[in-house]
């Protein structure tokens, strides 16, 4: 937090704590609502609420949008649901959908309902499927008619009440998309050309139902700042903008990190912990069954143990070690998959290389670990077992690591969900049963250590 | 990638195969060097060769910025050094310096002073730190100064070259930044007035110096489409557009992802499969240690294992389970502190959260462990002992995976080093130890399991 808001943050609850509300009701009316969101961040809940109570109820919707979704739901949980609708249908639809991600499904419809109620726009918003262009896209653009002189579009122009245009599209009788013309050709143009000499035709445009990742990767790759989207007859809706986007990324970018370790971004809305861990509870049954089979292949090669306690010695290093290297080619491989860095249908480049890499990876562990337990328990042919064992499974794991976020593709299965509690228990049951197969197969032949 | 870009790079390999060149150019040429870049993905290292050499200087140039940067270093490498400075040229110095962090650092300090040679820009860009605002802003934009008049100021923009203006600025004679003026209020004032009457004077800027993480934090969270630089004198020096911004979200995102399971970034430059292997040398030797130290442990209690050999049988699922939690409450710590969810100095709140979650599973899964462990191996000494490890291990893990990445951001480190291998290895080790303690303490009492 940067220090100016430090200041306001520490004046406002001096005013609190004094039973000033309308000073602090001064220092916070003056502020951007991203600012008035971060000094509510660092408020205890009670006195969060002090605050947002003090604020007028257009600012209050500007101030939900910019709150952490965790919070938001707090806020939200406190209002009735008259004066959710009241604040919400001061927002564009798309953000009040968004903000109200956060309460219950059951009361998201009514206020959603409520709403509708009072703005058509709402329902037209919610025909379009989640993270979908159509949800997330803003229907307040500027599109004018082919013919347009400049003069005339200079003119609507001052009509709009949104300031923030850095666009003018181009639509014919039927509202298709023609072309879009930047402020600055414009402001440079006769006042007598039409719009359709002016525009750039070649305009690219997403369509309503295009994925908002898709979206992302469009705006990303072209470098726009904006983009048009367009219903199934290519008539212009609305756009989004790189500042959708850059929400967008930091979404799924968080997201996939979730997913690597087996959480679920709802955990972002979620305010018991019960629940937080309930969501988690599917990898931890599957950890949980996978490593109980580990277990029981350990159990299967009692024996061997029970003759050679020194091969459970290192079972953690077999186990850890495999993981890794799992890991990191899965994560590189699902990491290069949504960024389209590897395109799906010729990953092999990518996989190959992460296969050696852990070839690499494992011959080196191979051979320090068999030089290490050649040191600690003087026996070779266990120094052997434990080399050969990092080698195999290294080499396994980096494989199976690779391909899956591939396979998953394929099937249409959402890559991120291969994360690392799957590679981490595979490699877990394939290391423990190589490691003990080769001990003893290769041991029960020597004579037992101390 | 799109059906029309599949069927180009189909036609482009086709032409090249018949010897007919000329016919490929013609392809490639008319499409966005984005797409060219997309073909060129697709294409083997001989075919990509040909088709970049079919390119004029200047789209080389443009489709270079856009390759990945591991097809960059292979273009890179087949051009001579001058052929690199002619094409670089084409492109902002910014760009260019971009490009060069994938070859060798020799040569990119000799392509820079033959481009610096050409350009004196260049030494300028050079100048501020890597990762800062001064390293990735455009030095193309439109500083006017404040007795500027509309009409005068819509005279330059026509002579400017630069297509992509949004914004003007307003600045002192001393070039020192004093507001804005969008396109949009210049479109409709009149055009006797003075910048310094329709300017907004609340501009937001960053400093050369600041972080680009920082720099992208402050758009996303003012939804801003373009950021002015100015240096410690606030003189207006350059421009941060979102679309940069949206490069580095997505970069650093990469960035933090490869960190949490070991692997560094710079594997992205590299072509050798050994100098990645070598990337994640430390993590590995770091992961090898400490399973060594769990190995050192379970030899120290090699006894308890000797007479109760079904010990080792729950190893895996001690510390499987424990590394799951600890990775995720790490992970989702990590996460918040990059996106600014939580402030450093007050993180209490999430920590706490993780810490419950981990108590939560912990109990979870040490019941059910305890059941599972009574059912297989009918001894209710183990289970319990399973049970309580789990419990302990767990609610340990997420403690040191929450409370980790807040350490080290206090002590300047950055928080996405301690990754999954740490807190992995961490866990291995402390559960190995409570585990082996608690069943040599509870265990030795009663009589040994077949």
């Amino acid at each position: 937090m940067n220090p100016r808001l430090r200041v306001a943050t520490e004046s406002v609850r001096r005013f609190l704590r004094k039973g000033a509300a309308s000073r602090a009701k001064n220092i916070v009316e003056k502020l951007h609502p991203a600012d008035i969101a971060t000094i509510l961040k660092n408020l205890s809940p009670k006195e969060r609420w002090d605050v947002f109570s003090l604020l007028d109820k257009k600012t209050c919707a500007e101030v939900l949008k910019e709150l952490d979704s965790l919070l938001a739901a707090e806020v939200l949980e406190k209002l009735s649901d008259e004066e959710a609708v009241e604040i919400l249908s001061f927002l564009p639809p798309e953000d009040a959908v968004s903000i109200l991600d956060s309460v219950s499904d059951s009361r998201r419809d009514k206020i959603i309902r409520l709403l509708e109620e009072k703005q058509k726009e709402f329902s037209r918003v919610l025909e379009y499927g989640e993270d979908t262009a159509g949800r997330i896209m803003s229907t307040s653009f500027l599109a004018f008619r082919e013919d347009t002189t400049v003069e005339e579009a200079i003119k609507k122009l001052r009509e709009s009440k949104d300031k923030e245009v850095f666009y003018i599209y181009v639509v014919d009788e039927r509202g298709r998309l023609l072309g879009v013309v930047s402020l600055r050709s414009l402001l440079l143009s006769n006042p007598n050309d039409k719009l359709k000499d002016i525009m750039n035709p070649y305009v690219v445009s997403v369509r309503v139902d295009t994925d908002q990742e898709e979206v992302a990767r469009i705006v990303e790759k072209y470098d726009f700042l904006s983009v048009p989207v367009v219903d199934e007859n290519n008539r212009l809706v609305g756009v989004v903008t790189a500042d959708d986007v850059i929400d967008i990324i930091t979404e799924e970018a968080t997201e996939d990190i979730y997913r690597m370790v087996g959480a679920s971004d709802e955990e972002l809305w979620e305010r018991s912990l019960f629940k937080i861990a309930l969501y988690r509870l599917p990898w931890l049954a599957f950890t949980f069954v996978g490593e109980f089979i580990s277990g029981l292949i350990l159990k299967h090669y009692h024996g061997t143990l029970k003759h050679f306690i020194a091969v459970s010695f290192f079972i953690p290093l077999v186990m850890a070690l495999g993981g890794n290297v799992g890991n990191q080619s899965q994560t590189i491989v699902n990491r290069a998959l949504a960024t389209g860095r590897i395109d799906e249908e010729n990953p092999w480049r990518v996989l190959f290389r992460q296969i050696g890499v852990g070839l690499i990876m494992g011959l080196i562990s191979g051979v320090i670990a068999a030089l290490g337990v050649s040191l600690v328990q003087k026996n070779h042919t266990l120094a052997l077992v434990v080399g050969v064992s990092l080698l195999v499974s290294m080499t396994l794991s980096a494989f199976v690591g690779a391909v899956t976020p591939v396979i998953f593709k394929k099937l249409n299965v959402d890559p991120a969900v291969s994360s690392g509690p799957f590679i981490t228990t595979f490699n877990d049951i394939a290391g423990t049963a190589i490691y003990l197969t080769l001990a003893t197969i290769l041991l029960l032949k020597t004579k037992p250590i101390p």
